[in-house]
């Protein structure tokens, strides 16, 4: 039997290249997006465009409040995305962080994934991610593995989850190399924080100013939709 | 200034005796409840009651889509409640687990916590849940506590979360014992699987058993409203 996993998909390049991962390690991909009042909504209709062309057993996407809460520039509309490629600083924890994001994707992941028997979920946490994101360091990722695993049936039957992070240490550059390499079609994906309502990148955020310079270092031609041109 | 604290609050016996604590230790109280498809809805009007003659200072119900999922016969309408005091049996994981519940209720209570500027989440899980429950039991939440320091903005300020278990060590009695100390009025609380509309207890669950148990060990009248005569 195939092995199943969760695997939580924003429609952004990192998560796209995650599933493209499971596929290659031979698991049944069940795909896991949120939608949490985030403004760049048309990240939703790239999870289900990769979702299909990642050859996921099933999409899923969760209905998820946390807009109620504010307090991120991601999800509060009173609140700008910060522009310039310096937004998202070494060291400081940036206005676009959304309060336990992961903890909270994570958490629902294994929800499901213990309903489908699975104990293995994929996250696309990776070290551009670290300095800024406290919930996308490796500690943080262990920790949780811990977690589910005292907290579910696996605290009884001695079984014990995998939380993937196959991104974990690769830059942008290396990611998209490695999606390149497993034939992910990054013209689906939709990594900026404003994106428009057809899904264009604004080209000046701090997502799409690191997916830019990824696609330059891995020398691989820039196949983002833009809104203004770059 | 007062610190403030998000308290589970189920609406039943135990979460209710949790809010007289966090109150009766100082904190400001922000109730958090779900409605995660679960038949017995009449809880959350119970846990409306319980946060107003509480003292909660906010009350949120956050719309959570678990019964999606299915799987347990608390949100799942194919499978019936088990009756009956050994439906709880020891050591076996009860139809009546939500998958990954509690791990998914405290990582929304720590991103509301996160946005109040709140460390401290209060839990009444105790021992009486232990034997079925992985997620009741104290590692587990030790190992949830550990997971949120490391992925919120404590892991950078060297702030810790505390999860607060007052009621860890207690069986029935005892928290019916302490909670009536604190003015707790449980005639307010509803602590049935299968309550009818009116928020009336069935009175054959494990629950029901339980609790009815609990309060004639404890010497106190049980104020709990049966649909029946038992």
């Amino acid at each position: 039997m195939t092995k199943k996993a969760v695997i939580l998909l924003s429609g952004g390049l990192d998560s796209a290249t995650c599933l493209a991962v499971a596929k290659r390690d031979g698991f049944d991909s069940y795909a896991l997006s949120f939608f949490y009042g985030q403004r760049h909504d048309s990240e939703l209709d790239a999870a289900r465009r990769v979702a299909q062309a990642g050859g996921a057993r099933e999409h899923r996407i969760f209905d998820l409040g946390l807009s109620a809460w504010g307090g991120s520039a991601l999800t509060d509309e009173a609140l700008a995305v910060p522009k310039g490629a310096s937004a998202d600083a070494e060291g400081i924890i940036p206005i676009t962080y959304v309060p336990a994001r992961n903890l909270v994707f994570l958490s629902l992941a294994a929800a499901w994934a213990e309903t489908l028997g699975a104990h293995d979920i994929f996250i696309g946490v990776n070290s551009v991610d670290y300095s800024g994101y406290p919930d996308c360091r490796p500690e943080f990722i262990d920790a949780f593995r811990r977690t589910v695993t005292l907290g579910t049936r696996t605290a009884d039957d001695g079984g014990e989850w995998e939380i993937h992070t196959p991104l974990q240490h690769l830059g942008k550059a290396e990611i998209i190399r490695l999606g390149v390499s497993l034939g992910v079609d990054y013209s689906l994906t939709v990594s900026c924080y404003d994106a428009d309502r057809e899904g264009r990148a604004c080209g000046d955020c701090a997502s799409c100013h690191l997916r830019r310079e990824g696609f330059r270092a891995a020398g691989i031609p820039d196949p983002t939709r833009y809104a203004a041109r770059h």
